[in-house]
């Protein structure tokens, strides 16, 4: 697979911005002031981020067993999905419901978009699928697994067979792997050059960070590493983002946690009549409800907020698993609704 | 001036994401973790940052005396400058040497650029600018004023006139403009709807944050603000801005200790032989030197690093002025050197 083919041709042609670190006593070179201000300890406020991230990549390259050349930051995932486009354009194909990203940055960035309904039970539809990529031969195709709003992962069967089927970059967007007891996919590039696996902090206590990232194949990183801003990450978040990433302990035992209240939640809302709460492999529930503006409105009067998601699913509303006390609060205002 | 004329069709019709903020006392609605982390007092990182940036564009607003609807935040202004790019399109226009992101940008964007070099004074070619944009039409105008590499701001009087002659949007970039005694384009907004102003808090001290703000009349405002990712500036540096921006005093005192300095550094370069300092109005001189590769090279062997611009200007040397200890340590090395 020739990535570079796949490359927009005014992509192929750019270099990637290169600030290159030069170790140096008084360093005069890049127009920062001299005079900083005490924010986090060890941050230069006055200095520009490190551009490459390197700190933050090689820990979270450790992490998931691979490269550091095989990963590429973003200011949260959403900038990547932006780069992806405007690296590889379109058709870009995504199953719906999903994440309204794809389709808003495909529309930003003037790439058509093509979308697939999922089937009955909100994985994908492989066969349509495989026939829009057969036909439309699409640049770039979005699979986020766990799904969102569904909550379900994809059959991974069927994620592999859009893989191989595709000429085309198919990005898995796994969000909300840390919830999900299904296969990921983080380290199928070796096997499929076509491949981009998404993970971001923010699902699993770092959202305030916004910090993203790709792991692909190394020439799909450097590709997509040219249309990059060059600091796009800032040194508080990068600095923060490994100090959150360390506490391995307190991150794992807080995964579990929601893990095991979602499954309670799921438990106590299927025994509620005219609710029906979908299978969930991330951090959240979509659920259906016979009179589902009423719930979410009442709900709120009782300071409870949730999604309403009716607009891409019908009847639906989505209720993120939040802390013991929260989801008791949650449960305990939603059988009053009823 | 029809400011919706002069957006790319495919933004026109796209609706900014609204991120809206609803009070309540339970929060399920975002997928958020419900467990954070303490880097910064009073931030909680397991939350989504503010979409708005509210705080931050009010206080910016305020100090800028103009209304908050008139500010738009960006990751760093270079995150902006793709915005723009993004939603007028090209030709994009701007002159040469100057700061390196209008071209990157517009090639990544494969957006057409027009460059246009400065005069013998590293001032506007207002004869030639005036051509092309009566000839080319140009979508997108940026003059950075003061410019980088060159350090000095335009002439107020050459950019009024090329404002007017526009009939697309000219974009003022003042990077610099606290280091500068030359009138600012700021709020002149209010008597050209064409004119956007960009700032950033990374040359006086915040460069780590990534904070730039662009300027402008409401209707441009809305229109960027659709192709802008919702987070773009995450919790740390949106508040870390806010309090340094709080600290007028310090900044204010740094900012003259720099112009103060900047004026020594000239009058010593100036008495130099083989050193020719250019006017400057930034932190930064831009210097011609009859050997300036091996000066170059020579400082780095003393580990002072300053920047070489000989591939942008011909014999060329860009040094940041730093602290008065810094600032002799770079003399004195350069004398050594001649």
């Amino acid at each position: 697979m020739d990535i570079k083919k796949l490359v927009k041709p005014n992509i192929r042609s750019l270099k990637a911005y290169k600030a290159k670190e030069i170790p140096c006593r008084v360093k005069l070179d890049a127009n920062e002031s001299p005079y900083g201000f005490t924010i986090l300890k060890d941050i230069k406020t006055n200095r520009y981020p490190d551009p490459e991230a390197l700190e933050l990549r090689k820990l979270v390259a450790k992490s998931w067993k691979v490269k550091y050349g095989n990963t590429l930051h973003g200011n949260g995932s959403d900038e990547l999905i932006y780069y992806l486009i405007n690296t590889f354009g379109g058709p870009v194909l995504y199953p719906v419901p999903t994440f309204s990203m794809y389709g808003i940055i495909s529309q930003a960035l003037n790439t058509k978009k093509i979308e697939v309904p999922l089937d009955e039970n909100f994985d994908l539809d492989l066969k349509e699928m495989l026939k829009v990529i057969k036909a439309k031969k699409p640049k770039l195709t979005f699979l986020a697994s766990p799904n969102n709003p569904t909550g379900n992962a994809f059959s991974v069967e069927r994620i592999e067979k859009i893989i191989k089927a595709s000429k085309g970059i198919v990005v898995v967007d796994e969000a909300y792997q840390d919830y999900s007891a299904k296969k990921s996919f983080l380290t199928l590039f070796n096997k499929y050059r076509n491949l981009v696996t998404l993970r971001t902090l923010s699902k699993i206590g770092l959202a305030g960070l916004r910090t993203g990232f790709m792991i692909a194949d190394e020439e799909v990183v450097n590709e997509v590493n040219k249309v990059r801003l060059p600091f796009n990450i800032n040194s508080l978040s990068q600095k923060a983002a490994v100090d959150g990433l360390l506490k391995k302990k307190e991150m794992s035992a807080s995964i579990r946690s929601i893990v095991s209240e979602r499954k309670l939640l799921f438990k106590e809302m299927r025994k509620m009549d005219g609710i029906c709460p979908h299978p969930a492999d991330a951090n959240f529930i979509l659920f259906k409800a016979d009179n589902s503006d009423k719930i979410y409105k009442g709900l709120l009067k009782k300071k409870i907020l949730i999604r309403d998601m009716s607009g891409a699913v019908k009847d639906c509303l989505r209720v993120t698993v939040g802390t013991p006390t929260e989801n008791s609060a949650f449960l305990k205002a939603l059988k009053q609704l009823l």
